[in-house]
């Protein structure tokens, strides 16, 4: 096994054979989690909490579900209603809660960068379930297992990543890990909702679906994300749909065992026809959310090896 | 065992014999929380995910503790706080929860029918903890497992339910079981509160608390919502009492041993008075939350019994 | 083992001996939670209910990972979202959760007294987690465990307790706690912060931080709760660290080996200079933290057993 991190920040700092070594854990989780037996103890007598300074339901529920199957005592901070509200830092949050020996924190924030800055301050692992507009490594982790399973491999494919890219750290996520894996990624989308500087990341950029989508393998759309756009451009519903939305007109341009792929929630009739959203032939939404709880408990089993191991040479060391 | 059914969605179509097939399950979890060792492991490895579009602390409480005691991992949804709020539907976030692999989910919705909606979208058993004005089943079990143990029997009884009939799925719940159980149910209410086309449960209707109650062997208060009436009419809460709170003098008119049974959360002097709420010798309130926790191990375990048969049927299936 | 109680309600009812039991437990706790196993069975099938009137998240998380860790069921209750707000009373809340059968029910509430009225009405043992301006018995027992851990006695010690005395129940606790155990204590505040009638306590009452910290053993800083100043006066921020504040020049004027606590969450600026409280030679606010669960385990532990002595006394009662 070649994980050998001590947090899961982000993709960026991850190795190809990481990345592998966590799709193929997850890969036994999934068996695991179809068959009878459910629960594993490979987290047993750990204390996961789980600190979510945005609400996510989904993703707090996929860790939460992870860490209980296996065997780990999981904790959800109400962060919202918490001492940060009587002006408490963000320093000082994490230091109280490192003081009662978790051994997984797994924290979403809104500002970029605060996961990391939380993870420099904590003797236990630390998993980023999305920071800001910087990343949120589990779901691209995700959506590789869901790519790879559905075109057995996941290299040297071509992905068109849609939508409203600049307001979304999924994205930035998948592109890391795709082009790691040797992709050829395309960005699709509005120049209005285009980050600058993308091209650094080696990928193509296009304004035009049609264009963007043409012979692609995979799909992946992403949600328009009203809610982070203060101040800026936000588009019309249906003027959005009918130039970005991915219906069966534009689908028709990929290629033709292309699979459709969302992070979900999904805004239905904004950035997704729902008849395409619902298409088991072509959609692998549900499977995305399944293969979640998979790899989540991939990396949480990852870090608790690395964890045993460091404390493991920490006794030795005083023993010694 | 004689309990059939996939999911508990509602009384309606219930049998008498599953009936009592859960009401004698119920008494041994009874006895079994009285005791030292209070644990099971009847959902050992389960998933429960409670599911609460609406709040509601008793219910949400009495369905954790059954699950907890029986084994199962449990997970509360903050669904007010969830995706539901950035707009996905609700079978968008039924799908999600079912590819997360749960065994039971327990739901409670201000939407009549949500829940029936809901339990045909998803693989795993569904517990209907309440939708809107329609059903609320495990209150009439838990009611009707404490009408038997003070009364002896669940048969020939005359139970008056009394009170804010219309806006009520616990009144709607009880009326179905214990007509299917052969009692003579009656109605008192007001006739704003009373809803049309309740005679054809084949129940009588009362307007005066007095002759409504005379000779009940079970005298059952509703709360009165007011949290329901939007904008219909709302009762002043003196005259309420005066004409539908249940006091010493109106309760006099019902049989000498005459229970009196409250759902909660009360009105003390709206619809009942406090003394009579704490009079031992005639209120089992108390014993109907009890019965509660005791209904739901019954309901979950003998839930989880049948989808166990039905994936042991499938997995032979697929064998053979 | 001599802790006699059924609750902890307070430290006033506490005998010396008693606190002396808890602090012993707790020490066990400390290196319990620092080894690879963490976890207990002391509380193996019973139940713990969180109710937490008022929120706290670092209350309600050291008491949910000191209950999980003794192998207990915790169950937090929401509420501020709970059928409090539909009108139900504090003691009918109480007596529905009673008959659920909890074994221990942590209570937090906003007004003084409430957690004892609780007390009183319910079958299983009661912890007070903080009630009004009253007590909050497990913080002035962490902090003494804090104090005796690092000065090797919790007696005949110089202990200020400084700041907003009039707003604090951890100033109310850990004066009876510190008095009980034979210690000097000093209150140190502005006159508009000191509550009348102190002197009582035994205890000297300094308006000058410089001369009440003089030589002083353990300097224990409180929150400014301007929260709970509803109406009253409230110091300028700025004004309050220049007189009151905790910094290098008045922590001068305190014993060379001084600790300084604070029990947190801290305003960093107002209270106490950012710089002490980081200070690892003189703070102990990080162990404090870690004391807190460490004492939580040992008080349910206790709490646990006298309830399993009382119940199967009971027991052989019935049988005999």
């Amino acid at each position: 096994m070649s994980f050998r991190a001590r947090h899961l920040l982000g993709i960026e700092h991850l190795a190809p054979d990481e990345i592998l070594a966590i799709l193929d854990l997850a890969e036994r989780y999934v068996d695991f989690s179809r068959r009878t037996v459910k629960k594993s103890d490979a987290l047993a007598g750990m204390t996961q909490i789980n600190m979510f300074f945005e609400n996510s339901t989904r993703t707090q529920a996929s860790f939460e579900l992870a860490g209980k199957r296996l065997g780990a005592d999981v904790m959800n901070m109400a962060v919202a209603q918490s001492s940060v509200k009587k002006g408490e830092t963000l320093i000082d949050t994490a230091l109280t809660l490192n003081a009662m020996h978790p051994d997984l924190l797994v924290v979403r924030h809104n500002a970029s960068g605060a996961v990391n800055l939380l993870a420099e301050k904590v003797n236990c692992a630390v998993l980023n379930a999305g920071d800001g507009r910087h990343e949120h490594p589990t779901q691209a982790l995700l959506d590789a297992l869901t790519i790879r399973r559905a075109k057995g491999r996941i290299q040297r494919l071509t992905i068109a990543i849609c939508g409203d890219i600049q307001h979304s750290r999924v994205a930035r996520s998948n592109l890391l890990l795709l082009g790691k894996m040797d992709n050829r990624v395309r960005l699709v989308g509005p120049p209005t909702l285009m980050p600058s500087g993308v091209a650094e990341f080696g990928c193509e950029v296009f304004d035009d679906m049609k264009a963007g989508l043409k012979g692609a393998d995979v799909v992946m759309m992403l949600r328009l994300q009203k809610e982070r756009m203060d101040g800026g451009f936000i588009p019309s519903e249906r003027e959005y749909f009918h130039r970005y939305g991915l219906d069966a007109e534009k689908l028709a341009f990929a290629a033709e065992d292309a699979i459709v792929m969302h992070p979900g929630p999904m805004n239905r009739g904004v950035e997704i026809d729902g008849t395409i959203a619902d298409d088991i032939n072509r959609s692998v939404i549900q499977e995305q959310v399944e293969m979640g709880v998979a790899v989540r408990m991939a990396c949480m089993d990852l870090l608790a090896r690395n964890l045993r191991a460091e404390r493991g040479a920490a006794a030795s060391e005083v023993m010694a």
